[in-house]
């Protein structure tokens, strides 16, 4: 037990900020925390873009339909970037498509988010909050015009950082026996009951973004989400392909 | 600037583990570190598999090429895990392929990401070190066989975790102005004059790897990494397909 990990289990995601603007040398250092994080062999295939102009946070709020993305926290949009070297192999005479298969794309995709987690935790250590934004995939065509995105560039996750302006709770997770398996997938079964206490530990908690009202059990949640709403974002395959991903696929 | 921060500043991947187990609480303090993490619109869409069978570490060597997969350190393999949700609906009642879309893939695959990149910040602050293991997917249809991977669930990535039983020096990473941009995409222009420095930095470092041989420059490691191999992971599109996902595009 030591302070990294103290503050890595009682992380909770902050959605409101103070009025105090993140310096720069505290931007700097977040980012030299994330390049010094392990990217997939060694090829850096990410790129992080700091979203400051207010017109283009507005855009971002719009497309996201969260407030609290222009907010005045800084936001970072962390994306594939496989345009870097396939410019950095053009420069020396070669060119092909390779940039564009599913494997880049998959390598770059962790890259970015492990640049990402990286920040997050580097930020908890410094007093400061953060919110992941996926909602900035509703409109990735959107995002690709917003901030000039070429080829081989795909936006994976927006996130948003300052000073915590709320102390919400601790989310309960679920156990873990049910998150982690030995050796070979264990199907859920019976998951009303599994999960019956973690289902009223969910409904314990009380989500300050409803204005205190108890939150539905987990497996309610869930049903709602993922059984009765059909996944919004069915362009995203498209989008991947259009920024000149999957090529294998073609 | 504190522990957390400089731990993450000075990460190196470690390759080779003492002959010292990760002790049981050890590993559940690092898998509670990874499920206190944030996910994607809190439906924890990840599993964590660790791989303690002698006989499944030595095919996951053979199939990522690297000896140290089966080495004395814990292996964990993370994945998207749609399944659990899907079977939560399913005892509701509900059953729909929902949790086959693109949206649901890359969700899981971001928070598969998070519960890493987590556990790697807090083994380091605990003096144990990782390395991350593409390699798995070099071959996913039989990493779904080994370990019996249904519907709905796809690997990520592989983490080896251990006592360091090497010290490498600091790979050094892209200056701060390529990785980091603001509110555009800023091709890199020019890119042997733009990386000529940081090639040299690169050319300077001794990889532990190769018996202290000097590494290329840079751009020359992405030309013949990039350029002038092709990605060999191609059936990795039909693999995502073959566990579920991606279904709007069938």
């Amino acid at each position: 037990m030591n302070e990294t990990i103290k503050k890595q289990l009682n992380h909770r995601t902050i959605r409101s900020f103070k009025d105090q603007p993140l310096k720069k040398e505290e931007l700097e250092l977040l980012i030299d925390v994330a390049r010094n994080g392990p990217t997939s062999n060694f090829q850096q295939q990410y790129s992080i873009i700091s979203i400051t102009d207010p017109a283009i946070k507005q855009a971002l709020t719009n497309i996201g339909g969260q407030d609290y993305i222009a907010n005045n926290g800084h936001l970072f949009l962390f994306v594939v970037d496989q345009n870097r070297n396939h410019q950095i192999c053009k420069a020396q005479g070669v060119e092909t498509n390779y940039s564009g298969y599913t494997e880049k794309f998959i390598q770059g995709f962790s890259d970015a988010m492990i640049a990402a987690q990286n920040i997050v935790v580097a930020a908890s250590s410094m007093g400061i909050g953060s919110v992941y934004l996926g909602s900035i995939l509703n409109d990735v065509d959107q995002i690709v015009e917003l901030l000039n995105l070429p080829q081989y560039v795909y936006p994976v996750v927006g996130l948003a950082l300052g000073y915590p302006n709320q102390e919400p709770q601790i989310k309960p997770k679920l156990p873990r026996n049910v998150i982690h398996m030995e050796n070979t997938y264990q199907v859920l079964s019976d998951p009303l009951t599994t999960l019956k206490d973690y289902d009223n530990k969910v409904n314990q908690y009380y989500d300050l973004r409803n204005s205190n009202q108890r939150t539905d059990f987990f497996t309610k949640q869930i049903l709602d989400k993922i059984g009765n709403t059909k996944p919004k974002r069915i362009t995203n395959i498209a989008s991947i392909k259009k920024q000149g991903f999957m090529v294998e696929d073609k």
